[in-house]
């Protein structure tokens, strides 16, 4: 039996494969159960810095399985109460990543939709091959994409995400870096070579730095300035007192390189 | 007597065109009057499913009606309630738009300055032909556009509102598509065309689910994360729920086009 | 004595010059004292209608002062209430830039890293010099940026923000101006003339108009879409009121430059 979702450590980097190709990797039941188990084990594993999320095929992600979801409807309530879980399920899963200590890169390739590009959207950093198409495109078959468009327009300009979710039409990597969905596009051929190096670079920083940072990044995105500013002056003052933070400044300063345990 | 705002029906899609070509579209008081007035009918019209909004003449709208508003000043308090009256009804309008149940597309040429550009900036997209000049440069004149950066600011990053306010510059077409106040930007012949095209794909999808989602889009936007969430899960629940949307998925499924009474 | 923040003023515009080079300019307490100071005796000044900031020697600003602070780690509390005032500090001085009645302008070259890189941030306009590199780098050294991304995450959008702030990279003076960080990328040697020509620029507005302009953009970008409408409604019909305005579109109407005193 073939596991829907592989798990691969390196380096401290773990590599999360989407593993069902035949589905375009789509966003199953078992799929978003797969990934939360996952990911609630990767916050708690300190061995692992940087989190890569991957598809096996010709695609990232695909989106919900759209069969599941019409099975669903045999129920006796037409599938009121399944349809209300998974896309809690699904909300809950997508809140999952910018909650993890450790950044989470999406390296994305073939197309990513609907609910893919959701996952892509909600990662902190996204890496994407030339000719990637990204879509919310669920208006295309008459089922509005209400819930990766939190994520969307949270990355994009508002006008520009409007268009995406009213026309369903693609947008190609090189605008989505224009517009800010992805950080990077590259050969598809480099793909898995540039994203490990951008994975590599934040791996080698001081963990303890990131993960203060990280969650600061997102809490201080919910406040006003005022409230950002007195929340994360308080992280500053606190990211000083470490020992390996005096060690890099030391180092610093003295044009040699820190000797932090990671 | 000509009608100083033209509404023509055709295929699903209204196009309401702004007709006091001699004063460059002012918003006037009959204006801001025709345009409420109609935005009210449309909200209420099953038949319309995208609105488009030009301008006749030579530019599509150069703000407010400067020779009406200096005519207030011979009231006896010096204009002070036409004044507070004026940019509450102007505002009222600006929010109008989102809260329209059908995507409002501007077509955009000549200028759209001031209250003009702010109707750019409040439309859910905005087609530019390339030529158009864009510019809140009330400051020129010692009126700041204080409603106008409202739209403005939701719309662009933070320091690029701020210099086109502060400098009263204008801005090309080109770059207002970079900066995103402009989906699309298109020869000036052209530019009735690809609104219409624009219009008629997103008039072609299933009515009821752009009117959840567009719904929807303005809500989550002003919620934090987790509300946002909250409340677009219950939004893709409830579009499920609907026979269009099952057919939808149905037909996507079964490689077919839908069989909807759109 | 050398001072250490100069200020020339010159036709309405105070440039202010941070003026420790052997360190480039670095935010020690001095430093951070003297801008607050300055930026206080600003805030009273009414022949001051712009303010510019620039750094000089090679760079514009790279950051707090290291050496100081790892100099306070000498106190019995190991530098805890230090490193707490510190940034407090700091994040009261970056948020008095936008309270500020006078546009500010950053005149940026050569380097502006963490606490000088937020300094361009907070900043309502920036001018930068090619070949200038921003970069929130504090991570290299295991101080994640924290408080700089709260004016970054302000003016970039988030996946951008978020790789700057985890990999330390540098950005260059064209990307960041695509990304929004900077309004304007000129030669180094055109700097200070484009620079001064955008301060003039806007210090020949109706000094009021750009002051009730200023404070509401920021109030207003803090406020859900209708109350922004409310507060910048009255704004508008307050600033209706003044003779200067009368006059501005007076002016305008008749074809003629406005009387103003400023």
């Amino acid at each position: 039996m073939t596991e829907i979702l592989l798990r691969q450590d390196e380096g401290g980097i773990a590599t999360l494969t989407l593993n069902t190709p035949a589905s375009l990797n789509a966003l199953s039941d078992a799929m978003l159960d797969a990934l939360s188990t996952s990911f609630e084990a990767l916050a708690e594993d300190g061995s692992i810095r940087v989190i890569v999320l991957r598809g096996a095929g010709k695609a990232f992600c695909a989106g919900h399985d759209l069969k599941e979801m019409q099975a669903a409807r045999a129920a006796p309530d037409r599938g009121a109460a399944y349809f209300a879980d998974l896309f809690a399920r699904c909300g809950a899963l997508m809140q999952q990543i910018p909650r993890l200590p450790q950044p989470v890169i999406a390296e994305v390739h073939g197309i990513a939709t609907a609910a893919g590009c959701q996952l892509v959207a909600s990662c902190d950093m996204a890496v994407a091959a030339e000719g990637t198409r990204f879509g919310v495109n669920g208006v295309n078959i008459g089922l509005f994409c209400s819930t990766p468009m939190v994520a969307l327009s949270r990355n994009l300009p508002r006008k520009q995400a409007f268009e995406l979710l009213t026309t369903g039409a693609f947008l190609d990597a090189a605008r989505a870096r224009e517009l800010g969905l992805v950080n990077r596009v590259v050969p598809q051929e480099a793909l898995a070579q540039e994203t490990r190096a951008l994975a590599e670079t934040v791996a080698a920083k001081l963990t303890a730095a990131v993960k203060i940072g990280k969650r600061a990044f997102y809490e201080q995105l919910e406040m006003d300035l005022a409230g950002a500013y007195a929340h994360t002056a308080e992280v500053m003052a606190e990211n000083m007192l470490w020992r390996d933070t005096e060690e890099g400044i030391a180092a610093f300063l003295e044009k040699r390189k820190p000797d932090w345990s990671l």
